[in-house]
């Protein structure tokens, strides 16, 4: 049995979308345990209008909402009852409990699991792993993109290594070509940063290191996992998810401008969805926060019922892999700063 | 009269493009003026199967050869007959001679004009500022793009002043809109070097400074120039690059799955090569490197004739428009840093 945390409030279509969310991923994993974090008469009279298995669902009581503009700190101050504080609080204290999902936000996310969870032997930082789609089918990790805003080069050594094992164990990607974002694909391009990271990367055996990657081809197919610092890694996955959406937008603004084209798309109707599709962030889960005791996974704040149940999926097979020992194995060989 | 340089060699379609490039501008622009540098019998052969008119041509005799892996400082070094070198060292020393366009390699034309051609008055780095399309038919500059990947709160400042009077003055543009480019939108988002940075573009009453943009916003219109360290900056404009480009591949090849998409796309022909140019990023010029005392433009390596001739405008436009002392007059007014 393996149980898992719901913070039911915080994106955009909760309560819903993580209620029906959770019910799906319960339907498809039957030793899967659901704990849901929220207000308590909400989410009954949600469960209510529902069918589903009521001994494996219990209900966290979080009666307090937490506001869009609040600040982080803030958050784990004053709203200690809200979903997610409540939440990660269980997390932490309840043995039973493996992992939590949230759609809230995500500097509170960070915030609340850095202070109130405990990190994984010999992990300095933790740091966030979404996935994006490649272009011949597959998927790549980028790692950080976004809790580390400021990295040294054994931070990014020890990003490497817990996002290799990641798509090893939960993806089965076979040693993962793993890369360093920088502004060239030769050794002594970039920073002091980029240029010591690159030298560790290639002396760490237990990685497949192939080398710099330039931004332009992280679509190719070429690399299973980016690493780089949190606030490029960010640029990266945001400037490819907003690129892809504005084009989307574009092409169906254009279709519209002329009968011709509306003929045309009325033919390919069916290739339009699945572009659309195949670009939908939310068909590849969440980001993970690699690096904490516990799994944490913060899916997308605009998820929908299916997205959240991809991400119970995933910290279902984060924990499942036992990727927490795994990582702390391999991290132990190496000597790291003081934290 | 405006004299131009154009380095010949160096670009995926060089010599062929560029000087065809440079035909096509002389046609345009009946004041110009150029010289071509690069082999001159390769030159001359080569202008003796196009039509032009001769006495407003001039060739510099430039026989050395750069290759694809040579580092930037032995270019500079080991190449000084080399197209792109001696063309740095006439524009350095010939007063006649007012700007250069170049689409050899970055590295060797960064290094060669940060230390053969002088700096504006008060201006700490150059940096380049290429152009992006936006979703409503607008451009945006990006400004650092990967001349210094370390940068001060104070150089942001200045990279923020310069694309702002190039926007205007070169494009335009009222009022340029300018942003930080951050991992959010609040002003305490970010490294230190951000916070600081939000505050010293807050205080700049030359800048309409509109706040930090998260990067998926980039295409949006919502700005006209976004001011980054040249790292981020980098990652920022390939990464668009490089997600348009892989997204119409990948539809490209989706139409010729099936028969019917082949139809609809028949239907739809004008569009798709409509959409195609709109990303082309050969239709917006080169890349600009602000700040340095004489003006000079980087070209995509893969430049093609039109590309090579929008390069030329460019440099043009922006010599006629007094760029230069505009910078200097706004640069004076702020402290800077001992350089």
């Amino acid at each position: 049995m393996i149980k898992i945390l719901i913070d039911c409030f915080g994106g955009d279509h909760s309560p819903e979308a993580n209620v029906d969310g959770a019910l799906a991923a319960l339907e498809l994993l039957p030793d899967l345990q659901l704990v849901l974090s929220g207000d308590q008469p909400v989410l009954e009279s949600l469960l209510k209008t529902r069918s589903y298995d009521g001994s494996r669902i219990e209900i966290l009581h979080a009666p307090q909402v937490i506001g869009c503009d609040e600040r982080p700190t803030d958050v784990i101050r004053l709203k200690r009852d809200s979903s997610m504080v409540k939440a990660i609080r269980m997390l932490r204290d309840d043995d039973s409990v493996a992992a939590m999902v949230s759609t809230g936000s995500t500097g509170a996310l960070v915030a609340a699991a850095l202070t109130r969870i405990g990190r994984l032997e010999g992990i300095i930082r933790p740091a966030f792993c979404p996935l994006l789609p490649t272009m011949n089918g597959g998927i790549v990790g980028v790692c950080d993109s976004g809790a580390n805003v400021e990295v040294t080069p054994e931070h990014l050594r020890q990003f490497a290594i817990m996002a290799s094992l990641y798509m090893e164990n939960v993806y089965d990607v076979p040693k993962p070509r793993v890369a360093l974002l920088n502004v060239g694909k030769e050794a002594e391009k970039g920073d002091e940063l980029r240029q010591t990271a690159y030298k560790l990367l290639s002396e760490t055996k237990e990685l497949n290191f192939v080398g710099n990657m330039e931004s332009r081809d992280l679509l190719s197919g070429n690399y299973d996992v980016v690493v780089a610092d949190g606030f490029s890694g960010n640029v990266l996955v945001k400037t490819t998810e907003g690129t892809a959406l504005e084009l989307l937008k574009k092409l169906k603004s254009d279709i519209y401008s002329k009968m011709i084209y509306k003929l045309g798309a009325a033919l390919m109707a069916k290739m339009f969805k699945d572009e659309k599709e195949f670009f939908n962030y939310q068909n590849y889960g969440g980001s993970v926060l690699l690096g904490t005791s516990k799994v944490i996974v913060k899916g997308h704040g605009s998820s929908k019922a299916k997205s959240v149940q991809k991400c119970i999926e995933q910290a279902y097979k984060m924990q499942l892999s036992a990727l927490g020992p795994k990582i702390e194995e391999v991290i132990g060989k190496y000597e790291h700063y003081e934290y």
